[in-house]
């Protein structure tokens, strides 16, 4: 006998998969192929489809069918199981705010979106203020709905949507020590850098070479190319398919590290995608456990390996092969001064240029920020000196007046996505946790770094990581791969290790 | 008031057009871009989308609106009331047959073709035999399904699927015409061809000057790239969506002519695509008319327009700047040569490399062998023999024993799709006719192609045949666009005008 309630639900999710993958190669198309014409209609179909892959997961018998395979007598087994929590929790997603404040957040939000491209270039903070505070105020509205519905507070039920099962009271006691850590440290890495040379490559680097460079590195460190690509986008993402995962970057002919570093951060996100449990793919069980996780892989991927001197040992050579040309001095490709170029810190405005020191506080300072907005404690309309205030205190830099650069930078609160935000520096610290436990499980890892193997490590993460997919919740699988929950002491170890060593 | 019956379906095949949307961008990148591994996993989500649209279709609540709609008091435009109708047609297709039927088709079909591209390889008819068998019959039995549900005989009941309203009575006829000339006419151009002197341009012709030579004619003949791409495959074919549409071509270094004309072939069929009904896209009133009018768009643009002197003699230069090395002699790239080389006649096996003299020979024998299929008056054991009777009457040459160039050498039976075969000579045939009627009403006609001038020519297209979606019967169609259903008078006259003049 089986449980028929949760065979016809793994039949649902099944479908449910199937049309986002298609909607998930229609997204990379759109970014990547799609002529500009083509943008309405694509815009249309991905809209519908994911009107209807929303009319299934929130379908009354969807609800009925998962209590029922809950209260069955017949006994899942444990991936069974955490597959039917999965599917709960995406029901409740789906089905804990109200379709009308859907449609109005989504209104909104692509309003103020499609505003923002100009209105930020221009630097105009005035008529962008009422569109985000339309989309704040539906967010509040969201997040008071999704805290009804759990036993969340407004801002964890927005939060558990990217990260399911964490809470904000855990991260603030990991961000206070990082605010307590990070600014005099800022300090006193910028004084140390200030007395090393470092010569930067002069291109042009032919764009041609550029791909070969990344495509190479890309199949040194383990992505397959028999079910995946790399191709050009405007902004860099991974999308695809577990069993087909497109990932882009974009080229600069005067500045070849920003591509090939975007090119290895994606890959990370790829070979956790390609190393989901084959079995589950199908199944929400069978997808990565967060964007936490995931930030962590690409992370892992970038900071841990990419950007560390033995990794630039091996690939210094590669680089200079395809790279060098006459103009470039032939001591800009030593591995000291590539690690050295890989490795500046500045305190600067972006977020998204920013370097790995300084980018916790571009978070944390976002994440305090988003709180008080969901708590009715800050007003939109006082976001432009409470973001100068913070800047002053965790950067040493002014944004009075300068909105572009300011509060206006990022695309995330103006489709209303706040809790993401957080996720950046968890996947930061996750990264250095599991690179520490990694190094311990695997003998010699640096001197195979070095030596362009990648094979032991890339088991183990398959092992600790990408094969549980969402079997284990984000706690549980942090302690699966590295014997305990997240904690502060590996990144702040790593930090120390790689900048003031 | 308004039909909100009508207006229900006017949603729900909204939501199908979308879906299909996707699924065609999936096809697409399958057949382009995806990497090998990827097969699997786009197979199941093409399949499973597939089940939804059917499903959606099939719907007994569809059934109950289209009838309600067409009962209601409130009346419908001309062109909803076409569009109704269209829905109507497309839900009698979807329910006409059992779904164990269409089960059962499908798994044979995916076998037979799946076994036939390797037992094509090895000219192996006996291991073929049992599978083509099998898939017959249960398309004989689909025919009659067909056939139960409407008022047509089984067969016409498949070419309907294809060829809409159109019977094999009138087909016959116009068959037996060109049967009638054809094969003595074939014989009197071989004759006279063989004195012609031609020269052959000698490759190598890099791909990248082919691919750009490809670009720069479909500009010129109107494709708008705004709205479409062109790309590579191993099989050309025009996909994607009216408002994206996706063409593709392959490239051989030694031939630059064969991806040429079928680049210039595929921009005909994705002109129509462009050019169909803007307000209507998303409905069923607003796509394409039909596979033989979908031909005559492809042929007309290829063997009216591309393989005519006017034509090369406008884009001869073009070709030779591109082209021209110091192997080719300069007069290869005359109009006159490149005339001559664009159409050659010669009878051969193969139906798809075979020119626009003896193809419609390879066609009907395929019609005739099928139409005896279907109403049982052959029995697949007995192809072979009848193929080769055929062959010797039409074109003069045994295919005994050579079932790879034979009955073997398509993929149409394989999967079943008898009733489709016809639709390439109708389509040449509304070409020929098309082409004269443009003729007559646009002034100066040849010197504008020969000048590289095509908007009147392509407004012309766009008015008659583009923009009428399939708002018209296929009849009505080319009533509205030449005057009179199709006829072989003007096929037969662009024959002995471009081959024997």
């Amino acid at each position: 006998m089986s449980n028929t309630s949760y065979t016809e639900l793994e039949k649902l999710f099944n479908r449910i998969y199937q049309l986002q993958h298609l909607a998930s190669i229609g997204h990379w198309d759109m970014a990547s192929m799609m002529p500009a014409g083509g943008s309405q209609a694509r815009g249309e179909a991905l809209a519908e489809v994911s009107v209807i892959i929303n009319e299934l997961i929130s379908d009354t018998r969807t609800g009925d069918l998962i209590q029922s395979a809950q209260q069955s007598k017949i006994e899942l087994s444990d991936w069974q199981t955490a597959n039917l929590r999965e599917m709960h929790r995406l029901w409740l997603n789906a089905t804990s705010i109200s379709s009308e404040l859907v449609k109005a957040k989504a209104l909104a939000g692509s309003q103020c979106e499609h505003a923002w491209r100009n209105l930020r270039a221009e630097n105009n903070w005035q008529d962008f203020q009422p569109l985000l505070e339309n989309v704040i105020d539906l967010t509040i509205e969201e997040s008071q709905q999704r805290a009804d519905a759990s036993s969340l507070s407004p801002y964890d039920a927005l939060l558990n949507l990217y990260e399911p099962g964490q809470k904000s009271t855990a991260i603030d006691l990991i961000f206070s020590e990082l605010v307590e850590f990070l600014p005099a440290f800022i300090q006193e890495v910028v004084e140390k850098q200030a007395d090393e040379a470092v010569i930067q490559p002069t291109g042009p680097f032919p764009i041609e070479a550029q791909r070969e460079l990344g495509l190479t590195l890309m199949q040194k460190i383990g992505f397959n190319f028999e079910h995946g690509r790399l191709d050009v986008s405007h902004h860099p993402f991974c999308g695809g398919v577990a069993e087909d995962v497109r990932i882009t970057t974009r080229y600069s002919e005067n500045d070849f590290s920003e591509s090939l570093m975007g090119v290895l951060h994606e890959t990370g996100h790829a070979k956790y995608e390609q190393g989901l449990p084959e079995d589950w793919l199908n199944q929400p069980v069978g997808s990565a456990r967060g964007m936490g996780i995931h930030e962590s892989q690409s992370l892992f991927q970038e900071m841990q390996i990419a950007r560390s001197l033995p990794f630039l040992k091996f690939s210094a050579p590669i680089i200079q092969s395809l790279l060098a040309n006459e103009q470039t001095n032939e001591q800009c490709w030593s591995a000291q001064n590539l690690y050295q170029l890989n490795n500046r810190v500045k305190p600067d405005f972006i977020r998204v240029n920013a370097d790995e020191v300084t980018y916790p506080m571009h978070v944390i300072l976002r994440y305090e920020i988003e709180k008080l907005l969901i708590n009715r404690q800050l007003a939109v309309k006082d976001l432009p000196e409470i973001w100068d205030e913070k800047m002053q205190q965790y950067l040493g830099l002014s944004t009075a007046g300068n909105y572009k650069d300011g509060c206006m930078q990022d695309i995330h609160w103006t489709d209303g996505s706040l809790g993401y935000f957080p996720t950046y520096t968890l996947g930061a610290m996750n990264a250095a946790q599991l690179y520490y436990a990694a190094d311990k499980a695997i003998p010699d890892l640096c001197e195979n770094i070095s030596n362009g193997e990648f094979e032991m490590l890339n088991q183990w993460q398959k092992e600790k990581v990408w094969s549980m997919g969402s079997f284990y919740s984000i706690d549980e699988l942090m302690i699966h791969a590295t014997g305990e929950k997240l904690n502060t002491r590996y990144y702040i170890n790593h930090l120390k290790k790689r900048f003031l060593s």
